[in-house]
């Protein structure tokens, strides 16, 4: 269906001006070349959709950082690693990525709709690496978010607390086991400001790791580096799809949650 | 950063003969009409983020279930749903719709990237309506997924199964609790053909249902319907953020994961 912009006045003289070349304006041969006051010129916008997938082009991994970490406190945390990372190509490159409002993004924000199920900012860099890749980087994005203590990054210029605060390791990708851990290990509680700082810093960390991470696969020395821990091997043994029991479809860490269902109480 | 298309020599006269109004091409007293040889015009592709939100235009519930359904069979369940709904208004409007590959929501499939993290359909969804709206669907979203015994659409021509085949109720977002719950209630495996025949019919249902609120919230007459279960009210009054404990941000069913932590055991 063929949608379109009228175009200015200005504009249109404009164009008549292109398209008659050197021709002046006024009058020839005692023709008025005065454009007639009804004629409008439709100017097109795209009807196709940008090929997929989208070209990267290689981001400064620390301004990465310092944009999610501020985004987190205008638009929560998946929104900020889509904001991010796409907000960033929007000024470097341009078109095709000022197609999307970033803001898209801002329905995960606590694990969607604070929900607590996957934190926000995998969602976010899901998004945003699938726009331009196969996602071959996301397995260890999960992987890594799990088991490495976060956060680590510390701004320049801090929004809610400064200086160092608290690290804490998830073994989940899940909102509110990971709010949850730090919380316990902090000592802190969910509506602190430190727990907000935590979070933005999270953001941070997480697109510094998919940057670097694109990066690499752009230079063509991206490896993957993330294999299941012991307890989903074990349990996948059974309950895996190439199982006998084949009825759990999951790389998350079984015992986070469910302890051992095996052993006796 | 400004980036533009070349116009070809055929749309170049298009916009002259427009430019031009009622103005014949040809000869006007004498004086030559052809446009110059070396003369180009340049379109421009949109620099600017297309304002958001989005409009939403209402669209028919059974169409974007079908499409749902075998989208899923091409890309998995996230891709399915923002496929089904994105794609839609990409062929009923056009613009801005056009200018998002659907492809980038294949990240979310199997529970983001087969992790078993968020049922994909609710990402999927989470992104397409948040494209639009502020999101005030997505908690019934939520809570009618884990609530509901699905799958309910039986497709007219099935991918993998004909007729009708095994419900259950996920009492979870999560993909892996929603499959696994499956499997058992249908004494299928994760690999059975029956298993992805379910899991397709049901981004028929999550899409249905979206569609259907957003319709509703179009017309002005959605209500918001789900409330927490008691069991996150009754554990949320210490672990909320605004109980005394304040360490778990989350509104998922806290038994389907934890049974009672506070039993003796």
């Amino acid at each position: 269906m063929a949608d379109s912009e009228q175009v200015s006045r200005r504009e249109f003289v404009k164009m008549a001006g292109a398209a008659i070349g050197g021709l002046a304006i006024g009058a020839v041969g005692g023709y008025s070349l005065i454009p007639p006051k009804e004629v409008t010129v439709t100017k097109e916008v795209p009807q196709e959709v940008p090929e997929y997938p989208w070209t990267y082009t290689k981001l400064d991994v620390e301004a990465v950082k310092e944009r999610a970490y501020n985004a987190y406190f205008q638009g929560g945390c998946s929104y900020a690693v889509f904001e991010a990372i796409i907000g960033e190509l929007q000024d470097q490159v341009g078109y095709p990525f000022t197609a999307i409002p970033t803001r898209m993004a801002t329905f995960g924000s606590g694990g969607l709709k604070g929900w607590g199920s996957t934190c926000g900012t995998l969602m976010g860099g899901g998004m945003a690496v699938t726009l331009m890749t196969s996602g071959a980087t996301l397995n260890d994005m999960m992987g890594w978010y799990g088991e490495t203590a976060l956060p680590i990054y510390v701004p320049a210029t801090a929004v809610k607390v400064e200086g160092d605060i608290p690290k804490s390791v998830s073994d989940s990708p899940l909102c509110h086991a990971s709010v949850t851990n730090w919380c316990n290990a902090a000592g802190a509680h969910s509506n602190d400001p430190e727990r907000a700082e935590r979070c933005g810093r999270l953001c941070a960390d997480v697109t510094g790791k998919i940057v670097e991470m694109l990066n690499a696969e752009a230079d063509g020395t991206f490896a993957a580096a993330y294999s299941d821990p012991e307890n989903v091997v074990t349990c996948g043994a059974c309950h895996s799809s190439s199982g006998p029991v084949a009825n759990v479809n999951s790389h998350m860490d079984c015992n986070s949650c469910h302890g051992d269902p095996h052993a006796s109480s």
